[in-house]
């Protein structure tokens, strides 16, 4: 099998993202810190999700360039992070994160000798410009021009059709388990059930009726 | 004006890139450290650029994920620096670097409002995937789509057409601060001479039959 990395941050998408890639690769996890307030959690998470995918290729990177821009609510303290739906892009946008994290990503994968990376990016998600299809296919053509000629590998979003309930849906056919993931923005003992992560989370496991394995401070 | 941000490496090529926009934009100077042998004496040259060119907006960021995934003699100190020419990409190739570089360069402008950002890339080095005009053009395409719908940026190559005597005419007639520059891969005092980056500087001034003006360890 070839390689392919997978950025996993921890949470419910990178969980399902990597399931789907275990049918046709081997996996090389790829974790970004860039100072977000749940760091710590996350990273926990990632370590949690490539001992159960038996991934001995990890790699975690400090990208601490993100919170010295600043400009989101996820690594700028003096901002809130929101709790009611914004209008237009949110606040916890971080500017042209997914492609930072792809651009370490594919480094990594043209070192690796890898064929593709994996990214969660999901369209529900695009408020954010970095999570739409024509994203993707944009940087794919970059990644085309911008490698050495024999490298060929692709960007692979494969939940980019997908909202929070297909995505679960997704994962439960594939046994992903969600009870080692990570989302919450804001807290990292119990997840605060408040934020637009957990909002969506929530919201998407509420559609199968079925429970979030993860704690929460109060049931939503 | 508008702002540009410039990627300024502090060699000869950043130098006249700096010198062209500070004709149309105020400028915004960010350098990136990626523990390569010579980081100490490039951010020496970069902070003389930006006081030279009277910058007070300067970002200096590790971008130390380079070094970890590795794959470049300018990164890792087991591979030798290559002194002739290399058939094919060379090995002083770092993975996707360029790409890495604008990333963190339209994070900072989207955040500083920038209507810009400079590279010094240019064709001559085009055994680099990411110096060519296609790759810059994919890139534009891939920001124009991963950016806010507010953001309006271009990625702008100025030299991607000049070969180094190209470059270093168009630095005379800007009257660019050519001394204040360092290229060489692999001293930081006197220049080596013999590396690629001090030949190919070397060149471009004797095509000009004029004098280098920073120090070498010999005359070459």
């Amino acid at each position: 099998m070839s390689t392919a990395v997978i950025l996993v941050s921890g949470g419910l998408d990178s969980c399902v993202t990597a399931a789907i890639a275990a049918r046709t690769h081997e996996l090389a996890f790829l974790h970004l810190n860039y100072q977000q307030r749940t760091q710590e959690r996350e990273l926990r998470a990632f370590n949690a999700l490539a001992d159960h995918f038996d991934v001995s290729q990890r790699l975690v990177v400090d990208v601490g360039f993100m919170q010295q821009i600043g400009g989101s609510s996820l690594v700028d303290s003096a901002l809130p992070i929101p709790t009611v739906e914004e209008s237009g892009v949110p606040s916890t946008y971080v500017p042209f994160r997914n492609a930072n994290l792809l651009g370490i990503g594919v480094a990594w994968a043209e070192v690796l000798n890898a064929d593709a990376v994996f990214i969660g990016a999901h369209q529900e998600e695009s408020a954010y410009p970095d999570c739409r299809r024509e994203f993707i296919e944009a940087y794919n053509q970059m990644v085309d021009t911008g490698t050495r000629p024999e490298t060929h590998l692709r960007i692979s979003a494969p939940l980019i059709a997908l909202d929070k309930a297909g995505i679960i849906k997704e994962g439960l056919q594939l046994q992903a388990p969600f009870n080692l993931t990570w989302s919450c923005y804001k807290s990292e003992d119990m997840a605060c059930g408040r934020c637009a992560s957990c909002r969506m989370r929530l919201g998407g496991f509420a559609a199968h009726h079925i429970q979030d394995p993860i704690p929460y401070q109060r049931e939503a």
